[in-house]
């Protein structure tokens, strides 16, 4: 099991008024923190996302696996932050630069094939095509995952969000094997960097993109968009998870990629938008 | 009072399998609709963004304020959907062209120019700096919101939140006098474009960017990023509130900029992180 971050780097005090109870009282606060995060390719500067610190480099490998620019770890040549002076005049541990073994899988990207203008005009249907311009649908499997290990994915989520119940402010993701058993958990303040956070650390690992037999499944503690199922494809993740609820258009990616789709897992309930056929759905006492 | 988008455009009925109270069944389901949305200036693509169809003119008018391209709605010459024909072989409905009568405010937009390389070198300063270079503090004012009044707002947005109610799937920005009358409330799968399409109705209805001498209020029905908080402040509204927490980077935007920022506004209860001056914070039975 891998911690998220640690509450050194996530949280900054703060004197805050606050009210409860009927009483006006001064206390002091904990804040999760949010910085920019610059990332690299070589001397190249790649993006600029806002994130909860630590965990950085799995937000960078994670990130670049979704983006499409790396197929797997091993096109990773070092991994690093700035050195001082490097840049400018502070210690640079707000910007992260990757040197590459291969180039970059260029042109690839979904969002830049959105933005460069496709084919049909733009829709939803335009948004699915760019996504299948860089990832083929997933292979369809026989039922493996079990109604019982679907709900207790939430409880075991929540059990490892250490952070949350300090600050409140944070998303979580997790990753689990079909028998329940959580490979990894992180927060960040962004949902989408969370889900590159879980998602790079599979890909340090090793064990993604997903090859393996088993369903392996993804849960995100707020709401399943288009990007997290999009992102959760691009690292072959068979299962997406969401406590909230999921959008058409990640339920229709789902569906045109045989992905299996979940939303509202809670309060002993949920709801399938998708790839019901990974499901055994029928009660074991 | 401006309503949220109607049912027709932001929800799709999909056909799902429902797990609730020990039953499985199958039943349509009301997911909301996700869509990327192409904003143009001219002839030139500015951005796409995946939002909730609905509200497009008035998601278009305040990304625009907020990312600093307009100081005002005057600013704003002629705003429509691209013809048939024009954006391809579709009805173009998901494609929103801009006229300016005066040239774009450029090389101003904080994000690029936290990408472009700041002074500092990459930091949460260099991000303060970088709002700091579009948009000055706001005025200090005198206390005139109540704590009552604060405590009412959830309430009144719940209320006009339709569409939650039903997906449990979108955010909602509301606007309030210091009466604690409600303006607008706006909706959208992303906070961003919810909070976009709240400060664009009011650059429509030119009371935004707010100089009213009391204190309008911002709540958003999630967290309090940096993003909020400064497109709150391109639109000079002076309070910012939300229902869940606020990052540390959001408090120190408004702390720098003389906002009122408030957090967990629920159940009674509310924190103030910054700008305590503008609030009464004294029980008026």
């Amino acid at each position: 099991m891998s911690s998220p971050t640690g509450d050194d780097d996530a949280l900054k005090i703060r004197r805050v008024t606050r009210l409860r109870d009927g009483a006006i009282t001064d206390t002091d606060d904990a804040l999760v923190i949010e910085e920019p995060l610059e990332i690299r390719l070589g001397d190249e500067r790649f993006t600029v996302t806002m994130r909860t610190p630590g965990d950085d480099f799995a937000l960078t490998r994670g990130l670049l696996l979704t983006e499409g620019v790396i197929r797997n770890g091993d096109d990773i040549g070092q991994i690093r932050y700035c050195d001082v002076g490097e840049a400018g005049d502070i210690e640079g541990d707000n910007i992260v630069t990757v040197r590459l073994k291969t180039p970059p899988q260029s042109g690839r990207l979904w969002q830049r094939t959105l933005m460069a203008g496709t084919s049909c005009g733009l829709c939803g249907k335009a948004a699915l095509e760019a996504v299948g311009m860089q990832a083929d649908p997933l292979p369809v499997s026989s039922a493996v995952l079990t109604r019982e290990t679907l709900l207790s994915l939430p409880h075991t989520l929540r059990r490892h969000q250490a952070l949350f119940r300090q600050t409140g402010g944070l998303h979580a993701v997790g990753l689990f094997e079909a028998s329940g058993n959580c490979l990894c958990v992180f927060e960040d303040i962004g949902r989408h960097n969370a889900t590159d956070k879980a998602i790079g650390f599979g890909v340090e690992q090793g064990w993604l993109p997903w090859a393996g037999p088993g369903p392996l499944t993804l849960l995100v503690s707020g709401r399943a968009s288009f990007e997290i199922t999009q992102k959760a494809l691009m690292a072959r993740i068979p299962v997406v998870c969401a406590v909230s609820a999921a959008s058409s258009l990640a339920a229709e990616l789902a569906e045109a990629n045989n992905q299996t789709l979940i939303g509202f897992l809670r309060d002993a309930g949920f709801t399938v938008y998708a790839g019901e056929e990974r499901l055994s759905l029928t009660h074991h006492a």
